[in-house]
C-alpha cells in the first residue's frame, strides 16, 4: 500500500464543507487503488487570523512543507475585507505560494459536455473548449521589489509595484509549459505585452529561445489584450497558454469564466519537488457558507489533479475525473449549475452521489 | 462659421481608406451644420518610419498639438513587428499621448440592435449592452520608472517595469470617471487589483475620497480578475468602468470583444484642454490593407466622438451616429458584420452610402 500524508487545508467560507466530501471521496478511492491517505488539518486564511493573527502561521507551513501535498479548499470572506494587507486572507495565500516555491499554476478551463448551456457563450463557440492556463506564481508584479506607497518630492503620495522576472525565473515557467502543451494538444500561445513592456520583451525572447527544444510543440505569442479578446472571440483556438502572474489571474479567470460553471474548476499549483498545492478555482463564497448549497466538485476535481501531478497517480486521477463526469450524467446538480430536469442537490448530497458511482 | 482645424494622422495598413471615407462625411456633416473643417495631414507610425526613421516626427506632434482636433486611423503592420521597440509604430502610439498629455481615454463598448447576432456570446447576455470604459492612459506600467533589461548580479538578465501612479494621477482621471458616469448611468466601477497591489491600494483609496463628490454617482470596485469574469458572465451588470492603463487595455478590449464587431468601436483620448484625440478601437489590419473590404463605421463613429467630446458639437456628432445606424438599418455591411440577407458593400460603397443618408 502506497501512504501519502495530505495536508487539508479548510480555510474560509464554503471551504470546509467542500474539502469533507473531498476527503470521503479519497477515502473511497483509497481503498479501491491501495492507497493509504494520511490526512493533518491547518490553519489559513480568515479562519487562521481569527486564531493566531496570521494569515499563515508558521506551523501551517511547517506542516504543508512535510507533507506529500496540500490540499486547499477557500479563503476570505467579508469579515476580513478591511483589515491592514498583512493580515488579510489573501495574503496568507501568496505566502504559500512563495513559501512552498510554487511557481507554476495550472488552470484548466474545461467545458464539459453536460453544462454547455451554463455558458453565456453561444453554444457553437464553447461547445469542445479545453485550454489550459499555466500561470507563473511566485514571481511577476505580485512579488517584485521596490513596491508600496511612498511621499513623492512634491509631497503627495506615489503607489509603487514592480514587475520583474528573471531569464531563470521564465526558463522554468516555460518548460512546465512546454512539458504541459507536448502532453495535450502540442498547442502553446505565450501571452505577454512586449508591444510596451521590456519584462514581455524579455519573456518573449526566452520562451522563443526555449522553443527549440520542444520541436513538437507549435509555439504562438499574443499581447494580452489580443488574448482577452480572442477567449472571447474563438476560445477553441487555444490548446495550452502560458503567462506571467498577473496576465495568468486575469486571462485564467476570464478562460474559466468561458464555461459558466466556475464551481467545477480545479487548479494545481507546482513547485520543482512536493508539494504541490491543489484548490478549485472559486473563492469561499461567503454568502452561502454552512447551508450546504456549496457545489464541491471543484475541489473534488482539485483532489484529482493532485493525484495525477502530485502524487503520481494518474488511474486514481482518471477514476475520479469519470466519477464527477457519472453523477453529471445521472442528473445531479448544485444550484449553481441547476438547470430544469435535472436533480437539485445540496453539498453533502452531491458527495453521497459521488461515492456512490 | 465655425472653424476647425483637424489634423489627419492616416497611418498605416487600412488607415488611409477608412479615413478618406470619414473626411467625406465630415465635409457633408460641415455643410449640414454650417461648420468648416480645416483638414491637413501628417505621418505617423509604419508610413513616419519609412519616411523619416521616427514613428512619430516632431513635425508631427507640432502639428497635432496646433489642431483643434487629430483624427486617427491606425498603425502597424508586419513590415514593422522585428524592429527595435524605440523605431516601432505602437511607439509612435505611446509619444503621441505622451505628447499631447492624453491621460483620460474612453472607450464605448456598445451593441448595436443590428449587430446583436455578431457577438459570440447569447442574445439574451449582450443585448442592450453600453458600456463606457475610461482607462487612464498617461500612466502606470506603460511609462513608469525604472524599466528596462538590466544584469542582475548573478550575471543573468531581468526585465523590469514598474506600476506607479501618484494621487493626483488618480485624482484627474477619477474625476472624468465620475463625470463620464454621471452623464451616462451614474453607475461606476472602478477596477484595480488592491488585493495584492500597493499601487491599486492608493487607486482604490483615491477613487473612494473622490465618491463624495459625486453622491449621485453609484460607486463600486472590482477586482481586475473578476472583472474580466463579469464582463463575461454578465455584462449588462456594467455602465461605466474606470481603471488603470494596463488594466483598461485588456478589459476594454474584451469588452469591445463582447459586441462582436470591433469594427465598429470608437475611441477617445482627451487631455485637460485642446486638442483630443480620436480613433478606432481596431486595428491596422495589414491582411485587407488597399483591397476596399475595410469597414469604415468606427473611423466615422470616432469623428462623431471628435465632435462631441473635442468640438463641442454634439447635434453633429448625433447626425453622424444616426447615420451610421441608418445604413446598418438599410442592411449595408462590410465582410466583418455581414450576415444572411445584407447587403455586402467594401469600404467606399459604405462611405456613398453614409453620405447620401
Ligand atoms: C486572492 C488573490 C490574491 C489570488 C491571486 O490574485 O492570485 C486569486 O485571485 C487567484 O487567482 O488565486
Ligand atoms: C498598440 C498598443 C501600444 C496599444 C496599447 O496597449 O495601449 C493598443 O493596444 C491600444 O489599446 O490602444
Amino acid at each position: 500500500t502506497r501512504q501519502y500524508c495530505i495536508t487539508l487545508l479548510p480555510g474560509d467560507g464554503i471551504g470546509p464543507e467542500i474539502l469533507a466530501v473531498t476527503v470521503d471521496v479519497l477515502k473511497i478511492i483509497g481503498q479501491q487503488f491501495d492507497i493509504t491517505f494520511n490526512f493533518q488539518e491547518a490553519l489559513i486564511g480568515g479562519s487562521a487570523i481569527d486564531a493566531t493573527g496570521n494569515p499563515l502561521p508558521e506551523e501551517t507551513l511547517t506542516l504543508c512543507r512535510n507533507s506529500d501535498a496540500v490540499l486547499l479548499a477557500a479563503i476570505g470572506g467579508y469579515k476580513w475585507d478591511n483589515l491592514p494587507r498583512h493580515q488579510r486572507p489573501e495574503t496568507g495565500l501568496l505566502a504559500i505560494r512563495a513559501g512552498l516555491n510554487l511557481f507554476a499554476n495550472l488552470r484548466p478551463a474545461t467545458i464539459l459536455p453536460q453544462l454547455v448551456d451554463a455558458s453565456s457563450l453561444k453554444r457553437e463557440v464553447v461547445e469542445g473548449v479545453d485550454i489550459m492556463v499555466v500561470r507563473e506564481l511566485t514571481g511577476g508584479i505580485y512579488f517584485g521589489q521596490p513596491k508600496g506607497i511612498f511621499e513623492t518630492e512634491t509631497g503627495e503620495k506615489r503607489g509603487v509595484n514592480t514587475m520583474a522576472y528573471t531569464e531563470s525565473e521564465i526558463d522554468r515557467i516555460a518548460q512546465v509549459a512546454f512539458e504541459t502543451a507536448q502532453k495535450r494538444g502540442k498547442k502553446l500561445c505565450s501571452v505577454d505585452k512586449a508591444n510596451v513592456l521590456d519584462v514581455s520583451q524579455l519573456w518573449r525572447d526566452r520562451v522563443t529561445l526555449m522553443a527549440d527544444r520542444y520541436p513538437d510543440v507549435e509555439l504562438s505569442h499574443l499581447y494580452v489584450d489580443n488574448a482577452a479578446m480572442q477567449l472571447v472571440r474563438a476560445p477553441k483556438q487555444f490548446d495550452t497558454i502560458v503567462t506571467g502572474n498577473l496576465f495568468g489571474d486575469i486571462l485564467s479567470d476570464a478562460a474559466a469564466m468561458l464555461t459558466g460553471s466556475i464551481g467545477m474548476l480545479p487548479s494545481a499549483s507546482l513547485g520543482l519537488g512536493k508539494p504541490g498545492l491543489f484548490e478549485p478555482v472559486h473563492g469561499s463564497a461567503p454568502d452561502i457558507a454552512g447551508q450546504d448549497k456549496a457545489n464541491p466538485l471543484a475541489q473534488v476535481l482539485s483532489a484529482a489533479m493532485m493525484l495525477r501531478y502530485g502524487l503520481d497517480e494518474p488511474e486514481a486521477a482518471t477514476k475520479i475525473e469519470q466519477g464527477v463526469l457519472a453523477v453529471l450524467d445521472q442528473g445531479y446538480r448544485t444550484g449553481d449549475i441547476m438547470s430544469p430536469g435535472m436533480k437539485a442537490v445540496g453539498c453533502k448530497a452531491m458527495g453521497e452521489a459521488l461515492v456512490k458511482v
